[in-house]
């Protein structure tokens, strides 16, 4: 007889770094998926690619919810349709597509629903040295954040927050992708397009390069590989 | 000529404590108010409250927003119609009006909202002592989270979570707020009721006996005085 597995709360946008970083959450705990929306140009096809990775694991306990704020508030090239989209390829410093302070968004609803389940970890597929440098993916800002959630839940509450991706490349992503086979078909993460992936804004640049270091085809569609 | 203000973002929620808060942000920033709904029992009444005092104090910068992810989370009597909110007087232990982890999502839209208009300082209106015990109410959560805040946020962002209550008593809540003429009649404590307060849920006990402390009248109508 095995033993009952811990719930763990993934956060899963439908881009490929969570979907690697559930992937790996599976074998070891019991997980229940969370995504949030918040007006992002590519809304409905994250979900679309949310609720397909839910279907392809048979996962049940899932959670969808609106983060509604963060379009109201805007200063994101992601949420507010004034502000292009960065696409002349990678460049130095923290690009327009920076979402104010997002990540510290997730990680709340994730550690409250956590708190509510009873679950002792949150996976998040952050990556810090190989994306686009945005502040709420290092390693001191989720350390930071573990001390807010000792600090700010019920005594003996116990959620560590689990970042599995967060030194790796992207192209070492691909690969533990592939060992453990995920559906990486299923996936999506072009900021700009809900058809196919534009090829140009920084998250398919980075996505591209990291299937070809892995001397792979990523299989999603692409209107031009930039 | 007058020097021109930084920028204050307050978090107010219409209750007696916020209100206070936000009259002390007042007196040294330029404030922008921010109030949050989820679904809790007094929603409306909340928000008319939050109304009333940017109304009182003619502040232009003000956004409501929803938090909706905290009534489908749920695990509390404010926003799970199956769980009672506990009446029968103040007792020892976290009551299960606490919301699990709210103040965390509070803050990571204040943090937000301040990190996109350039405002310096987030003021919440929080009491550590004298109060219900919440451990998100607590000075090392506030003085955790400003670490994240720190860490998560771009390059060159100040901003400095500022709690001016977190140690007062409610009555010394109340004695601030008289001097600095607060209006006390149009803020909302109650967590049951939209018309009368009840009296007797936790909140309304501390609110009532905040005054009585301070020999005054709540000039708020209760349907009864527990």
């Amino acid at each position: 007889m095995g033993k009952i597995k811990e719930k763990a709360v993934c956060l899963v946008s439908g881009g490929m770094d969570s979907l690697v970083s559930m992937a790996m959450a599976i074998e070891d705990y019991d997980v229940c998926m969370m995504h949030a929306y918040y007006g992002q140009l590519t809304q409905e096809r994250e979900l679309k690619a949310f609720r397909d990775i839910s279907a392809h694991y048979s996962i049940d306990k899932v959670m969808t919810f609106s983060l509604s704020t963060l379009a109201q508030i805007g200063g994101s090239s992601l949420t507010d349709p004034e502000i292009d989209v960065h696409t002349g390829g990678l460049v130095d410093g923290i690009p327009n597509t920076y979402v104010p302070f997002r990540n510290a968004h997730l990680l709340s609803a994730a550690v409250s629903w956590a708190e509510v389940l009873g679950a002792s970890r949150v996976f998040i597929g952050a990556v810090e040295e190989d994306s686009s440098g945005y502040p709420d993916c290092r390693e001191s800002f989720f350390r930071a954040f573990e001390k807010v959630v000792v600090e700010g839940t019920l005594p003996g509450t116990k959620i560590e927050i689990v970042t599995p991706l967060l030194h790796l490349t992207k192209t070492e992503i691909v690969r533990k992708g592939i060992q453990m086979r995920v559906p990486f078909e299923l996936s999506w993460s072009c900021y700009k397009n809900n058809e196919k992936a534009c090829g140009v804004c920084d998250s398919c640049i980075l996505r591209l390069r990291a299937f070809e270091g892995a001397g792979l085809e990523d299989p999603i569609l692409y209107e031009e590989k930039g």
